[in-house]
């Protein structure tokens, strides 16, 4: 598909959403020349939540923008992040986030999986090589600088490990050590990216550009960073799950600012379903996807009552709302501001937005799922790479116990947002965030810690400065407390 | 020789005359089942002085202990130190002082090198085994310890870099993969030993024993670093260059706190003259050195006019002052102890000690310097590994001049203590300063970086909390301006 687009046209497709985009020319440079190449990184430690759409749909846009996307799959910063977990279970991860994101990219995305070059950390970050440019780099950059990179995606705790000062350094090899004309993360990765500008030229290395994504706040609302382990949703968590625990979201009705689900309909089905519309209109065919796209319901698919007095003709639809039929029916929108402006009307209520966003979870959820099921290899691997989600939590209780004393600060992986560490929740606001969350937004909640297209996982007895704010109890989901009961068993994420 | 000594008397050879032993207990038990194993290291930058004397007459205890002592030639740091040398200019810097450090073993300390075993950074430092173990230090030890541990021996520049926190973690992993059972160092690496001791375990690594010598003040006297680079005698300085520099020496009558030409009498000439009448009294022969140890003049000597009232009969002489016979011929002294009384006493004038001390100094570097000037190997490897000395000095200068800049701070190498900076001199007591000075001590001057048995040299620019004093101008020898400007362009070293 690149082959037929101009160098401006993928440069357009290459930067369209991004909240910011560093070194611009340079990528518009190589496309005159050639098609880019791009990273971007995941330390493959918990399993990935649905929070991951957020990066992998942006993805999307670069593959069809031609790029070559190498895909870091850090298993040597998961190794490092905990120290307890040995390498070989890493490694089963290592294929558990492989399987998984192929099939996010074949099934849900419909991108050219061809495209993207899976890269683990150890196969070149432990080379005599690699070291020398790591020491050479320490002996070039001043703590100061290094500190400061990792000032917004580090958590800045009273005694933190070395090695947060060491991760910025890395990640600004990997963009040599990858070969790629861009790295990709969210925007608040700034500090690390204009670090990684500022350091390789000195060790003799070109600058890379550097393309930014908006940080998207938590299902559970703005103001809150998620930190429960019951507050996301799982690729492989079953319809029944995905929607008791959208239930529990906070959602205010005609309140568009501080809405989780309204930030991710945003920043994942509305692209989503623009990403499948443009598709189908070229009448093109995703090969790994093995034919045709099949119209979704939902996301991206076609329908008859198109909201407002506007005349939607000849106008892709790309998010529905599903209505019942006694209420007027299923309502179809073709872009975000549409839903938002009739959602601060109190024209959509928040009950249906729930079921919209559950509903359109689960559609993209479905053939990820089929693909898990019909696949014994993953299966298999998933059993290795998470054992205690089956051997129960005792133990791993005890490890996670252990962990929390010497683990003070757990660094981030290259390319790849640190986990979120929120506030410690009182009994009322732990109710209110143990809802299906997906994304943290640093700069929503106001903590430095945050999350993008990264597992998510609490830190209890962590402190922030960050107040947790009171919900309103009216915006509980009526099977809250059921639903953190069944998210406790079947959501624990081992780590 | 060791064989025939008994665990005990090993011990205490290995341990006489140093300032600290931590973890003494772990040696003792390695001495009841076979002999020792230590390491000192040293990083390969500019040309070694004879403040390494210090370091070296101390290593000559261990092997007469029966140790085996891994000397590190820590090519990597030299590398780092500097970033402007290629390391092929390094691997060329390796071999002097492999050359040098052999020569002063065999023929000035008469010690058996079989024990020694000479290991070069790069050829581990690099490895997979060592790189994954410093991730993993830095994922277990805290921004806060690393600092601490090189509060003492890493210069607190305001904007120091990141290695200098990387440096005391490698310092402790060195210990491990040379497989050794102590680190040998000054005492101002107490914090980097402590580090280790603490750290090592947390790794499922043996925890090490640590051997400190004490601080020995610079030749140029106690409250003054050494900073200037005319300021250190180099083992290759003919006689002519050593007198004239020591004759530059501060040295007050009767001062014996304050007096850089003493201390380098206790810390080197007493012990080595301690060496050699210990090997003379067991009738030993050393191998390498090619025969039996002819009788020295100054250092471990033979004399009559014994100093003072006691009866000296059967009484090695370890000192002799060569005093012309018109003053009273030679005094000889059997112990640190008389001379410091008769110079205290004021019995001992400045003058004659300065001559006794590049008298013995002389008869030092003499077997050393003809080993080297039949050694046409050595001298080739020398112009390769500091061409600048020959090449003059306009390169150079601007060099160093680009290289100040970017190295705000140089962290010190494995196991050794960093380059003095010292404070910046002015007009007159950079000419006090401008005198042959061998060690600088952290502990004597008040700023925390030190020099034993590292090369010593100038950063010019650098401040101090610490301020110069000023010196009674009766102090300086009379040949000071044609010292200076001969050293200059003798001793210049090129970094």
């Amino acid at each position: 598909m690149s082959k037929q687009l101009t160098p401006e046209e993928k440069y357009e497709l290459i930067t369209r959403r991004l909240q910011e985009v560093l070194g611009g020319d340079i990528i518009k440079k190589v496309l005159e020349e050639r098609d880019c190449k791009g990273y971007w990184g995941t330390a493959t430690t918990g399993k990935p939540h649905i929070g991951y759409f957020v990066a992998l749909t942006k993805i999307a846009d670069f593959l069809h923008g031609g790029v070559e996307m190498s895909i870091l799959l850090a298993d040597l910063h998961a190794f490092l992040d905990n120290l307890k977990a040995p390498l070989s279970l890493v490694a089963h991860r290592v294929q558990y986030y492989k399987f998984l994101l192929l099939a996010i990219f074949k099934k849900t995305l419909h991108v050219p999986t061809s495209q993207i070059k899976f890269v683990v950390g150890t196969s070149y970050q432990l080379t005599e090589a690699y070291n020398m440019d790591n020491y050479r780099l320490c002996a070039t950059i001043t703590e100061h600088d290094a500190k400061k990179a990792g000032a917004e995606v580090v958590k800045q705790v009273g005694n933190p490990l070395l090695s947060g000062l060491l991760y910025p350094g890395l990640q600004a090899l990997d963009e040599q050590y990858l070969g790629v004309d861009f790295q990709f993360g969210g925007v608040d990765q700034r500090k690390i990216f204009t670090l990684a500008e500022q350091y390789l030229p000195k060790l003799g290395y070109a600058k890379r550009a550097h393309l930014m994504n908006h940080m998207v706040p938590g299902l559970a609302g703005g103001k809150m960073s998620s930190s429960d382990p019951n507050s996301k949703i799982d690729f492989l968590d079953p319809p029944n799950v995905v929607r008791k625990k959208i239930k529990l979201a906070f959602c205010e009705e005609g309140n568009v600012e501080d809405n989780g689900l309204l930030s991710f309909v945003k920043a994942v089905l509305i692209p989503v379903g623009e990403l499948r519309r443009e598709l189908i209109a070229r009448g093109e065919k995703c090969e790994d996807d093995g034919g045709e796209i099949e119209l979704p319901k939902y996301v991206g698919g076609e329908g008859e009552g198109v909201v407002g007095d506007k005349n939607k003709e000849g106008v892709a639809v790309v998010f529905t709302i599903g209505r019942d039929e006694k209420y007027g029916g299923p309502v179809h929108y073709t872009s975000y501001a549409e839903l938002e402006e009739e959602f601060k009307e109190k024209r959509v209520h928040p009950g249906d937005l729930k079921k919209a966003v559950a509903d359109a979870i689960i559609e993209l959820l479905e053939p990820i799922q089929k693909e898990y099921e019909s696949n014994a290899e993953w299966k298999d691997v998933t059993a290795k790479a998470y054992p205690s989600e089956t051997s129960g939590s005792g133990k791993d209780g005890a490890k996670k116990e252990e962990g929390k004393k010497k683990k003070v600060y757990v660094p981030p992986p290259p390319g790849v947002v640190p986990k979120s560490k929120g506030p410690k929740k009182d009994a009322d606001s732990a109710i209110a965030t143990a809802v299906a969350s997906a994304t943290a937004a640093a700069t929503a909640v106001g903590v430095p810690a945050a999350l993008e297209g990264a597992a998510l996982m609490p830190e209890e007895g962590t402190t922030s400065e960050t107040p947790t704010k009171g919900l309103p109890p009216a915006a509980l989901g009526e099977e809250a407390v059921d639903a953190i009961k069944d998210g406790v068993e079947r959501v624990k994420i081992e780590e």
